[in-house]
């Protein structure tokens, strides 16, 4: 089955850092897209973009490809942006993949999900550089990509762009609340994932906010692009697939 | 070394389903029954049969055959029936296997550890069919069977058939709490499993009703037994061994 | 790239238990260490040997053997004395590694950490043999060792040794809480690990003690080093290097 599936990168991430997820899934026949979100772009504004824009930029791409019948992945703060395009285009959207991402209700920002030390830590950084946000090495190493040995996690350490922090402060806007949209709904949870702490979890905590959905696991980090993507494509498979 | 085991089904399944699982037990050595309780056969009336009909078919089934030194293994809906059979029959079971199955106290019903929005769901079905629920298909394909692919979902919700609510209704009539059971106990708790959301788990709030118990786990839904019934025998027995 | 590991039993066990995965990450090229604490030694008194005892003993062996740049894992109890080896002296350790173990606060017992059925337990044990506690084989065949099969089981139930209980109630000493010491951190978690029970779990409500750490997670109960020896290797590799 030929299905078409748009890869949405999270904060500090580009599109072409989930390429080699989506050759494993050209391999198996599927049409793939990885966009960058405005944001993430070489010349973006880091102090003014925010997540209207990010989510702007994806809608963009899926009107300007004019996509159809697309299964729409996002992982981490790419769960924001998401949501509410599949909120704004739903009759473009077949099935909405949350990949260790958050799930806002109306009026949450990722801020709002997160531990108070990540918000202080974030909002300290930014505060000192114009607005972006670069995450410490060694949270990167420990609880991010935990499953690299060093040499992986220095290498996709330097792959990553400084993050616009006001897309962490700016709040969702939904029209519906998720678990009412009337979309297949997949959640795929990382199991050795610690970019949240485990008292404070993806799922259920954030998973469950989809109503009706469909669980997929396998062991791997956060940062699972990197260290095994043929495993993530497959997750992505059973997650995205009818 | 060759064990006596009893599989259990749950609601809206037979034995006939267990049968792979089965041939993999036996493939291994064991001899392995799989009757279907009251309630689920073909002619059953799906007003009136109640859980004490379906243990009493239970245990008229270990008494017909004379089975001894059993491995009893309930799932889902079959914890509630094999709790209630230990507690009648005791003299009969080696050990109590659960696999992501109810585990009751005295006076407990089935609707009892489901969220509410399942007991209003299955009662609004049964009211409008005679008393007999069907599992509606969104429901088994995202929340039970949600490891397997589209045509195989589909396959396997047709051999299902409609469940006596009544069952789901009736409390379980327990002398002694399981935990103060003197039996082998052992819960098998398949990890992707959601058919209880993540927020309202299986294990470990059903499965430490038990006292002291051996846990088993692996990757797969909560119809594992359809997905991959070699995966399943494997963990049946890792919990039935001595 | 060749490190010196520090393998740290945990109660009932001994140094040489932990030979078979020493083995393993020595074929890895690694310099590897499996002391035997003090109070585990076959003529220490149970009866007066405490916490500040086994960590004194650690502390020696590794200024006796002069030991720097140490991976030091502690399994279980263990995790009581590594935290406080470490507190003591830190400038010979790099990482520490905890397996299934205790992260004390300063002021803390291991019996502070556990249910308050296993004290009970344990004290009423000890009480009667002179301050040496054994475990009642039930719990290790079911909570302990529940991957394993009944005649492995058995076998290693031979091989452990009566513990001091004094341990258990002795109070951990540290200068600086563990999230906040200036070293590599690691949590290993075996996902069947019913030592403790889950709904009083080792990982997040240990596991998070330790400030900003690593995650690593495997398949085996409390007794992977007799299960499957080569695993645990593998993980503490992935958890002890940089």
């Amino acid at each position: 089955m030929a299905d078409t599936y748009v890869l949405v990168h999270g904060a500090w991430h580009t599109g072409e850092l989930m390429e080699p997820v989506a050759r494993h899934l050209r391999d198996r026949g599927h049409t793939v897209h990885c966009p960058t979100l405005a944001g993430n772009r070489p010349g973006d504004d880091r102090r003014t973009t925010g997540l209207t824009d990010a989510v702007a930029s994806l809608v963009d791409y899926l009107e300007t490809q004019d996509l159809k019948d697309v299964r729409l992945m996002g992982h981490s703060y790419g769960g924001m942006v998401i949501s509410q395009v599949a909120d704004q285009v739903p009759s473009r959207i077949r099935r909405l993949v949350y990949w260790n991402a958050f799930v806002p209700l109306d009026g949450e920002s990722l801020n709002d999900l997160v531990p108070p030390h990540y918000v202080a830590l974030f909002d300290g950084i930014a505060a000192a550089n114009d607005g972006a946000v670069m995450l410490p090495y060694p949270i990167w190493r420990e609880a991010f990509i935990n499953d690299a040995d060093a040499a992986l996690a220095e290498k996709t350490y330097g792959w990553l762009n400084p993050h616009p922090n006001k897309t962490f402060v700016d709040k969702a806007r939904l029209s519906t609340p998720l678990a009412a949209m009337n979309l297949g709904k997949s959640y795929i949870n990382c199991q050795q994932d610690t970019a949240l702490p485990h008292s404070l979890p993806w799922h259920p905590r954030l998973s469950e906010r989809l109503g009706l959905f469909r669980l997929v696991e396998c062991a791997g980090s956060h940062e699972l692009c990197f260290t095994d993507p043929e495993r993530l494509a497959d997750a992505i498979e059973r997650a995205g697939r009818d």
